[in-house]
This record gives structure tokens, C-alpha cells and sequence, in this order.
């Protein structure tokens, strides 16, 4: 990552914006504990909506990261889970995980000191 | 990251989307080597607009990762560094940039055959 310019660290800045993404963390981390269907990822994820769950594991799927298997029974059953691409980025994620869980009231504490510098200085 | 459904949990995937953020992981990267002006990190980042650059920056020192030293010239001088907090995130986003420099290529791959059973199937 040091020449910014090259195109190669451009495209790694994509799929890093990509993989750092809120929601594909959250999918990673879950199918981490093992593989799942479609209504068993929105249960443990409540916030995902079904819209930004079905934009999140086809973006993984495409990534080579989430694997989907479908079972051609009545209905018609997928399962979700780590392809070993997938499984190999659970390690740096967890290092980003622990550094925010580490580090969440830090950040908590410097926002809270910006925005009261920026209410004194807008009062002034 | 066990429990997704918990307070803490979401507030530490909105830091990492906010962190693995494209430009900010830049930004850290760029100014992990040392202090730049504004206009040095535009020079160093040129894919960045100049609004998505400051916004990042405003960001990333409300976060308290970055400091900004405003010297009382003609014209005044700003410099941008890494904070403390800043220099332990150079680490886990080194460790992410690292998987996705060694797994560019799978992902590539692993895109191109995505896109080319998706065209298979829109031709069937």
C-alpha cells in the first residue's frame, strides 16, 4: 500500500471498502460459527433488511468468499457458508474487530470532545 | 462479535465500515509514513475529491485518529498526523491489506467465473 497511485492499490482500496463493509463483516463473522440459510442470517442480523442481506452474500458469493448451495427440495433449500477464501479473511477481520472492541470508548470519548469544541465554537 | 444482536456489536460494525471506509483506510495509510498538508494528501491520494477528502479527514479526527495543527501564517498552514489511537490502527489495517494484496488475484478469478455462469444463465 505504499505507491496510492498504482492501480493495484486502487483496486485493493475497493475490495477493502467491500470487505470492511458493516453488513459483509456481520456475514462473515456469523457464517464463521458455520453455515446458514437465508431466514437464519436476517434472524441473527435484525438490522439488515432482506434487500441489503440478498446485495451483501451475492456480492460475497462473486468475491469467491460465501459459497450457496441450493437443495432442490420442496421448497427449495439454499445454504450459505465460507468457501477457504472466505475462511482465511476471518482472521484480519477479527484483528479489526478487537482493535474496535478495544478501542470503541477511546473513540467514543474523542467524539464526545470534537463536538463539544464545535458547539463552543459555533456559540462563539 | 459473538452476539450481532447486541448495542455494542452494532456500534463496533458502524466503526469498522466507517474505518475499512476506501478513502480513510488511505488516509491512514498515506499519513502512517508521516504529517502531509491537505494538499500533499491530495497530491498522494489523486483519485480523492476534495470534498471527499476533507469529510474523511473531519471524520477520521472526530474520531480521535487524527490530529489537525493549524500554524498562524500567511497563508495559515495545516498539518495532518496520526494520532496514538491512529498509529495502533495502522497494524489490523495493515493485516487486511495484506489478505486482500495476497488474494487479489482468487478474487479476480473467483469474479470472472461469477460473471460467466451469470451470462450462461441470462443466455439459457
Amino acid at each position: 500500500m505504499k505507491d496510492v497511485h498504482s492501480p493495484v492499490c486502487r483496486t485493493i482500496s475497493t475490495l477493502l471498502s467491500r470487505i470492511g463493509d458493516k453488513w459483509s463483516v456481520l456475514v462473515v463473522t456469523t457464517l464463521g460459527e458455520g453455515s446458514r440459510r437465508f431466514n437464519e442470517l436476517r434472524r441473527e442480523i435484525p438490522s439488515v433488511s432482506q434487500r441489503m442481506l440478498t446485495l451483501t452474500l451475492r456480492n460475497l458469493e462473486r468475491d469467491g468468499l460465501v459459497s450457496r448451495t441450493v437443495t432442490p427440495s420442496i421448497p427449495p433449500r439454499v445454504d450459505y457458508a465460507l468457501t477457504p477464501l472466505g475462511e482465511s479473511l476471518r482472521c484480519p477481520i477479527q484483528a479489526l474487530s478487537d482493535w474496535a472492541v478495544a478501542n470503541v470508548d477511546a473513540i467514543h470519548e474523542a467524539q464526545r470532545r470534537f463536538d463539544a469544541a464545535q458547539d463552543e465554537r459555533e456559540a462563539a
